[in-house]
């Protein structure tokens, strides 16, 4: 449904151009400080109009805290956050009202429910996840306690790709508009989607996330594991097609003799030589690194005519207008770290009761 | 924790080497045939010893059910379902008891918990996995009373891919060792796992899996839309490192217009052209083919020494010995298709309550 | 937590003294028509300052829907709503800062937060279920599409009790403001109240609660029996001390054979001709009227100094100010309403899933 | 469903008549020490056959332990322990296979179901409580590390009560067959139950629990109180109709003077002079005794001819035969403590994350 996690728990709601879009955090821990410019300063990374390669739709997504904060820190009561929707041009939208458009959920909503909100893609929006964003930010301030810290940047867009995420600074990922911490493959990425956006199309990118002095121990096996966790946060946001941690895909073609993680001891604690685990072992965090990909397809709205059907099945053609992305990855940046931060800080609260 | 599934819920427990494994089915709706046979059948799918590319270890895998059936069909009550274990040689494992083995789970469990069953990798083992297989099975009954079928198959094998499977005939699936229904890049897959198991190693593989007959309408957004919750649900497999679906990493490389699934009518219902999407949009499935991709590291376990550290964090050397899988992939091809299952049928009784 | 209800599900949030209360609902299918007027009705019912005997405080509780309600009909993504704090007189409350009041929630919330918005009582207030009553009117209004009807009444005030619910016609229950549907009844328990208030006291009652009409099936045994649902329900309703159902306590006395409901088939389906089980067999509904009582403490707040401790656990003394209310029943009796729709409610959906 | 609890987690499965009932407890922290012999006792308190008061049914209720434990600790997996079922007189019910014994849960079951193991009353039997002592005393071994006590007794028998509980010696309790602390009580009620007996009927009675040492600040409001928890679990036991805690129903009566706990300080800590408030305030526990009262009605089965219907809706008759309670309480009193362990150890591990 609409809520995740077990006991740093949110539940989200709102649809696009509805009165206005939410989340309620259930399970924050009492005495948090809630600084609230920073959960501005992440919904800001992630409104439209941040640059000329996002929508130019213009929203401020200013935020209003209606309960479970007092005298600036969280109570342990439900914290309960809204954004107005606004610059809702609705009528944008009425001519999508009786069409599907392609590779949108405008069909499968209509079939499940028998009645969608068609303005805006209503609760299929990516919209929504500025809820998340609001709701990851009081999950890294959690974190921060604990010294967790959480880096996602562009690691591709179309068929070019940064280094590995080990020989970059990954300090350096907001120095430019595309959210790559390599500054000669971020120019690239611009260009091809610049180039993209003037053939009114779209295209497609991956989401590299990094999160840094990871806790020995989180995850909760067989099922809840912590990477498993990951996958479904990183797919259940809007055009994510594949998740991979560690290794991932490529790992299948290597040896155990080459894949396997040496144990050493730094003087101070266990580690691990190479970490084609990615930092999980078992479904567990072992300490070293957590990262992994996000793969995010072509935006499926594009400046172009298209063929389709109506409600009725006939035959019918979906214009492209609007204003969307061209490119979805650099505002998918802090998505994903959000994302990443929900399950970190559910996972932290969970490993509280795994001993006596 | 240990369960899985909203409506349709199991629960697993068990360790390699204790007395049993089992799960507990709740919420499996009362009136179904529980064919005793087709769960031993996939259970024997599974088992060790099968062939000569899998573990030589010999285990029958015979199931007993406890309660929830009555007269040969589901009562509504929860449904036990117990394997004892067998052929249990705990000795093998006293030169772990003290070492961690790289890239198992030996060193996290010691970590979280303060204690670990060290004898067969204990509940970390996939051993486990046939309790899902049991469960899946009868999942399987539950989705066939509704058309729904799966088909998973080995797909790739260290650099060996085969066809897509769009060109395959994927009820040839069972008719080779490694579970590939092309029968020459079987035949190929063979060869290079026969070649790692001399050379004492191990290597990796990618399952392919298709879901045919897919109802519309499955999915639970925003969080739990149908392709997140089947990620977690393969994430949580042992040695799993990656998880896509529809176009997945390779369709980030594609524009919109090319990636985009056109709507048409085949006289009878709402179809897509091309099926990128991989038969859900937007969390939902609308009705084509599912189909995903699921990565699977080298087995960690070698037949060669390797260096570590013990719980002091000394180093130390853990010698290769035992019996053990190659590679994972031909047994894992059950276990796939069950844990698909359980996300099907949980999610054919959720859609049950979407609509007045 | 802060949320109850396992398909039809609410997530209340909000303090006393914050900026706003309200309530997700998640769950609720697509279709239903979200009668507005309705839900004002109900919170209307409940709201402070209506009659005499209740407090003088003026809240109008108007709300405003989120999301989740298109062109008048649920969507079936979540219901948000929410209800503006108004007529805030924190100042009230500034004594009670630094001291626990008797018998409220104010010295556990401080041991188990460390921290508690002090005004009003925070999140421990009543207020919290305004947003109970609205979720529930949504609730009522999905129980008559199958016909299911809730009635509830103030059957005790003090020592002054109504006669058994079968001797009485529930239809008259707001016919005075005691919202007891025996006339001479009320007219005494009116009379209670008034002397107590004069006496700057307060008292307890009960509240009877009667569901006609239902179906037969629901509950969800052995843990969410529908009957342990409902108490749960009804004892997490604030002031709420106890809970029976069907013969409760006073059946204790009983023989079996004098307490076992006869089966008989009145022509149409099977009916019991007495109903000590209260419409409730091994946890689930037989299709009996469903009838359960539910215990109020008189309400802590009284117009008394009292002593207490203050948060160093130095004697104190709480002086009696503010506006409340002598006796919770009359107020109490929709929200009783309320939390026994969603108990339904969520059964209904449950159940559809109980058979192939 | 069948499961029970957030993180302190049990799901039992299993039949009167089937082959094994048993309980898989998930999130048991590791480390604890599991003392067999003391669940072995615990089971034996509850087993059928201990005294001429109770059903002379024998089982011995031998448990085994499938999985969890290790070198007699938990490990943190789930733990999995099974009861075998004996003595199965299943020709003593084949008269009831198609009859509907008034009172029991046959007629919902197969209304609800559409099938039933009719057998001792299949699933809606009182054998499944077996699986939550057991699971119960795993819960009892935690609470003694954190000191917590837990003591029911019985306080009533028919018309017959003991005096108020604190005017008891509750060490007392497992002295005579009752349960009853009061020794000239107990011997009333032991005769009341020899006389019911000989009338071939049955009777009622109430069980007190009191559970000492509580920690401050156990519960998780505004739905999760503590006693709304301790109510369900209560309410979920067979044959219960009823529960209040604290002052309960007759607190209705007293004024809010009366009733409100006046805090003090003991020198130590926060006390209340007074206790109406069961220890506790606004859901979460406040250090004081926690008390509360749960009713049982007459068992439902006698040993007399009742006039029913078959599965037709037929008039036919039950006649009474088998082995039955004539009395359920003093078997009642491991169950109502196993299932307030389960509570407080679930709220023990909850509260571990409240604050920061």
């Amino acid at each position: 449904m609409n809520s995740y996690g077990t006991l740093f728990r949110i539940s989200t709601f709102g649809e696009s151009h509805g009165k206005a879009i939410g989340v309620v955090i259930d399970g924050c821990p009492a005495g948090l400080e809630i600084d609230q410019d920073f959960i501005q300063h992440e919904l800001t990374r992630r409104r439209p109009g941040q640059s000329k390669i996002t929508t130019q739709r213009q929203e401020e997504d200013k935020f209003q805290i209606l309960s479970g904060v007092f005298e600036g820190r969280s109570t342990g009561t439900p914290i309960a956050l809204v954004i107005e929707n606004q610059d809702q041009r609705s009528k944008d939208y009425s001519h999508v009202e009786n069409v599907f458009r392609p590779s949108h959920a405008d069909y499968t909503y209509e079939a499940k429910y028998g009645i969608r909100d068609h303005r805006g893609g209503g609760r299929s929006s990516a919209r929504e996840t500025a809820a998340r964003v609001a709701a990851g930010a009081i999950a890294k301030l959690l974190l921060r306690k604990s010294n967790v810290s959480i880096h996602a940047f562009v690691s591709q867009v179309g068929e070019i790709k940064a280094p590995h995420y080990t020989q970059l600074d990954l300090s350096k990922t907001e120095e430019n508009i595309i959210r790559c911490p390599d500054a000669s493959t971020a120019e690239q990425m611009i260009s091809l989607i610049d180039q993209v956006r003037l053939d009114r199309d779209t295209i497609g990118g991956v989401v590299t996330c990094v999160i840094k002095n990871t806790i020995v121990g989180l995850g909760e096996p067989v099922f809840d594991k912590l990477h498993a966790e990951l996958g479904k946060a990183m797919l259940g946001i809007n055009a994510v097609k594949g998740f991979e941690y560690g290794s991932g895909f490529e790992g299948v073609t290597l040896r155990g003799s080459e894949h396997n993680d040496e144990f050493y001891t730094d003087g101070e604690r266990i580690r691990t030589k190479t970490n084609y685990s990615g930092g999980v072992q078992g479904g567990i965090s072992n300490g070293e690194d957590i990262y992994f990909n996000v793969a995010f397809k072509p935006v499926a709205t594009i400046m172009q005519d298209q063929a389709t059907v109506d409600k009725e099945g006939n035959a019918a053609t979906v214009s492209g207008k609007g204003r969307h992305d061209p490119c979805v990855v650099p505002r998918a940046v802090p998505i994903v770290e959000a994302m990443a931060a929900l399950v970190l800080a559910d996972f932290l609260l969970r490993a509280k009761t795994n001993r006596m």
